[in-house]
């Protein structure tokens, strides 16, 4: 992965005669919304590369920062880029930029961290005290072009669709959350049918679950979990998920669950379903806090639980690739709908009425 | 510890000889309290050994008993016969027992598993489904005879005291509760500082932590946490523990949190007080449920949690025999009280009071 | 898993009045072959079972003791009933058998461990100082019937042929080998194609495995280990395997090797292409010792090493019956002979030919 | 870690004005031996510090580079600064450093990895495959001053004097080969008792090891092993290593072994000490490849093996730091001589003489 070269003079040109101006959605002002804005394309600094956006996924969190919630009052300083899922083509190379040249498809890690703090050093840069995401804290990739540390470019595996290798960044979320814990020849229920939770159904077959169970609330999200080949799907506002997957592992409960969906019934239902000494990994974010049955939930069975946050930086990226190259793990059934960025707002639709899976952008002078 | 041996003629007759009832302290009736009664000597059925009980533990699950509290009330079946720590010279084997040999001392894992479930074929017993527990839900020791699996005896480390061999039960608790992560090199906080708690803080430093901190609300009890060579004790009731391990690891943060309080507080203080991508272990049983701000203090930060209970069996037996032999642990200092059996109700005071680390029981006919 | 029941009157009555003598292969004499005798037909002592044998597997193991090796002079003591891999009906129990019935279908650990020493204590049965092992140390399962501890026994999965349950132990070598280090999204080489390097090729890719790469000198058994699914084979008396490897892996190397052929060269040429920090299984035995280039195969590339003998008990029977209940792991195409247990000579005739896969035999009075 | 400032003016000035050439060690030609040079002092490139250097530690492979054996030959571009140990003071930042200030003293890793291998991208780079060692591949620290990437530094414990301080690469190399496996309650024996074999003793105690044997030839190193504290020591020139361990541990062997003097029979003895199950981690060089009963040693034992390179970049140095700053580890008595720098010749002299500890050197203008 590590062809080193430099920018051919042709390359370096090429982006030196680019346009200077570019079409973004750009978070304007403190208040719901987002809109298309004329912005200048950004140069690529120093250890950076300018990419050209090929596709860009939307993700919840993108919801949460349209419709101006708390975290994102918060948390978002406008005016700012949006996007934090995407990959793009290297136009331009940075100073010491070395390991890359232009022309090359990337994928990229939207965690920006700061290499210094005891968790950067240790090999837990996920969970960077100093990180900035992104399309979150600076400008994203729901644009024509977007600057990235090279350090945060992975390249894209040549096998898979351009939509896919859009995505890798949430594909990374279910990734690390699934390989938390053990996988091969393990009964794994995924709790939670969204984009990520759809992802993660695929990553555990591809990755040996002898048998992954899929919960949902709403029939749309369940089909899809069907399409992505989950072994059964439970239905939760119709069944008891405790009772089905005890009939679906022979009363001897799930070695692991992958919690994808925040809800808190979703985690106790999870935690009671699990064997004595099974594990949880827990990435959905919890709307808010709630309570738990310590004892009888997690102590006296003896249970792990994992906090998950972003990818390990960059175990999940190599595993990932393994995954996508191996032909093993199809993504495509989760992808719903693929639309021009132009019709940004209708894509934030489509994520408020449930009715959608992943949803993929195409920037303007892209063809889908 | 593998001597195969068999009782020799010697032996089974001074079994034989032996006392046909003998004094124990049994729950008579589904009301507070406890009595002292004459009941039979038990006999070793196959597979079991017959013990002289040397010296019993006390622990906050028989203060559970004794007042009558809703779980007791919900798993006691009078008349039991209390006690699940304790050491025994064997005076009987049973049937097919031809590990042990009359005379020998042994320390008692207090769990009685099933060995068929998925938990006992895994090497989870400790989360066995079917668990019975000595002095629980079979007879237990205290009494001057009690009789248990032979696969439930561990041979006593001969170069500890007495007091110590009789306590191994609840040690145990306290060292899987410290090894269910990393220890070597690391910066541990122990947070309540009952009998479990100082044990753990002499375990956590003699298995290599680097900075062992510990809090409770007692004065009493943190003074026994210095005596158990903590290296800084945080009286929650009057500091900030987050603040003060802020102070004490430069702020860096701890790598592993071992929860023994049950307290709510004490459990979200450990999880803020982690570096990011630390371990909490929790042992201490809450009284009821509650809440926790789950993204904040698990998810963004990558915690690992880990639900304790019981021993591993026997791989904990065997780091404790290894911690105890070596003479870099020594827990007498936790152990404040050692008194004649006959002084249960006096012993279960000292619980209540609060003014008591370890008691240790002393039964009719052994002496102090 | 452990429906408790007690045999019934009608399954004792069975037992009662089966045969007293029944056909079974005997390594009668400390010198090479072994016969057909007709010998006592065992009875259940306290804790075992005695079984109606349905399928019996021929190992490499069973090989070494016809020919009468050095191996074999040392370890085997004449006469023995030979035989270590089967599956069996439950015709009898021993006395205090309660977790298993008459008429249940059971496959069978070899390995009957001491549960006294150390590693018996600490979870690792499989490398017990004290290990018998039927078929080789006691009477084993080519007979009509077999007597073996009721812990030895484990519920045959109801949904694969009878000729699978009959070799769940070499499979139970593959599923250990392979679960020594991860599986999940890694590149794997299996080294060696004899039957459990075909079951392993099997259990790496539905355990999760990315790339499965299967190594060997025989056309025969390359062809073998296509049908097993293989992503790619190397005939190692006509390619590099370190060459071959590094274009299937876009020059980054293996991240696991698992080594079944106990050949010097593939197991340096497994460390040559692996990874810097792969890691390598070994199960293949050597036939004497050999020299390693350390510095450059191990340490500078900072590689784990695996000696693997056994199964985990039972954890490795836990994840081979979640397997191959998932239908995901098909192991017909390794099985490449069943014949009447009676022609035993020419099933070691076929192993000798080195043109089979796994050889099952099946008993006297069976139908295949 | 984390004070992020920038250099101030004062101490660029001091920088500025700092003398224009140096004295150092140089290996100067492709030959035997090494001469004092003045050599043009070196600046800090993008990215770099430059460190007046306060101590430096001498290395075996000083002495090979020095002897100029086959390895060097392979490896060494004369001209080159010797010296991959040390401490120095912080006198100039590079372009883009922002996390040191001037003044401050930072203790060094010596290897300089890409940072893009697949090796370096998943946290394991000390096996990266481009790796540049400094002393070696690049000017070292045997000089008045030294050049070396900001991220290579680590900001020394401040309670250890100064002459542990210049030795934390080394020790690093202790603490990794430690903990590769388990230390907490373990009984490990460390053969060899060079200067990292002393290291390995104090830290293998310091971490929580439960026993620690030692193993070497010569009673002058025997007698510093005793000194760091090992519970026992083995002069396997006249004693059985297997039989002496035997007795040690009452006959169950040992947990660990860390192999750290590359001697064919202290590895082959390691194994054999080894209770089946346990880990044996690799760090000595052997000399040239040699023989191993693979079965015996290795695979009925169920071993696991590591090859050991370098300190786990910078999860090694965290554990360093966290060990040296509790004061539980003590390193003194395993550095037996500082001396002048200008004295180079005697130093190689003493690790020749086998008569020394860890050599320490005190660069032209610093007091010891």
């Amino acid at each position: 992965m590590n062809a080193i070269t430099t920018a051919t003079p042709e390359a370096r040109t090429a982006a030196a005669t680019r346009a200077r101006t570019m079409k973004a959605i750009v978070k304007g002002a403190a208040a719901p919304g987002a809109e298309i804005r004329e912005v200048p394309v950004p140069t690529a600094g120093p250890g950076q590369l300018l990419l050209r956006v090929l596709r860009a996924g939307v993700c919840g969190t993108d919801l949460h920062i349209y419709t101006w919630d708390r975290w994102s009052q918060g948390r978002i300083k406008p005016p700012v880029t949006l996007g934090h899922e995407f990959v793009g083509e290297i136009v331009e190379l940075g100073a010491n930029v070395t390991e890359f040249k232009t022309g090359e498809r990337v994928s990229c890690e939207s965690h920006i961290v700061c290499e210094h703090c005891i968790a950067c050093r240790t090999g837990n840069g996920h969970v960077c005290e100093n990180t900035k995401i992104l399309g979150v804290d600076v400008n994203g990739g729901f644009a024509e072009y977007v600057a990235v540390p090279a350090s945060n470019a992975w390249r894209s595996p040549a096998n898979i669709p351009i939509d896919v290798q859009g995505i890798m960044e949430p594909l990374g979320n279910a990734v690390h959350t699934a390989f938390a814990g053990d996988l091969s020849g393990c009964r794994i229920a995924v709790t939670g049918c969204g984009p990520i939770g759809l992802f993660a159904i695929g990553v555990a077959r591809a990755a040996g679950a002898s048998l992954v169970i899929a919960s949902d609330v709403a029939p749309y999200r369940l089909d899809l979990a069907r399409k992505m080949q989950a072994d059964a799907v439970i239905d939760v506002s119709k069944e008891s998920f405790v009772d089905r997957v005890r009939e679906l592992t022979d009363g001897r409960g799930l070695d692991g669950v992958l919690e994808m969906s925040g809800n808190p019934q979703a985690l106790r239902d999870g935690l009671a379903a699990l064997r004595n000494g099974g594990r949880l990994s827990l990435l959905g974010l919890p709307k808010e806090p709630f309570d738990l049955d310590w004892n009888r939930l997690l102590i006296f069975k003896g249970i792990t639980l994992h906090g998950i946050i972003g990818r390990r930086m960059y175990q999940t990226w190599y595993q990932m690739d393994n995954l996508l190259r191996s032909g093993r793990l199809d993504l495509k059934p989760a992808i719903t709908h693929v639309m021009p960025m132009e019709r940004f707002d209708e894509a934030i639709g489509l994520l408020q009425s449930g009715n959608a899976g992943k949803v993929v952008l195409v920037p303007w002078g892209q063809e889908a």
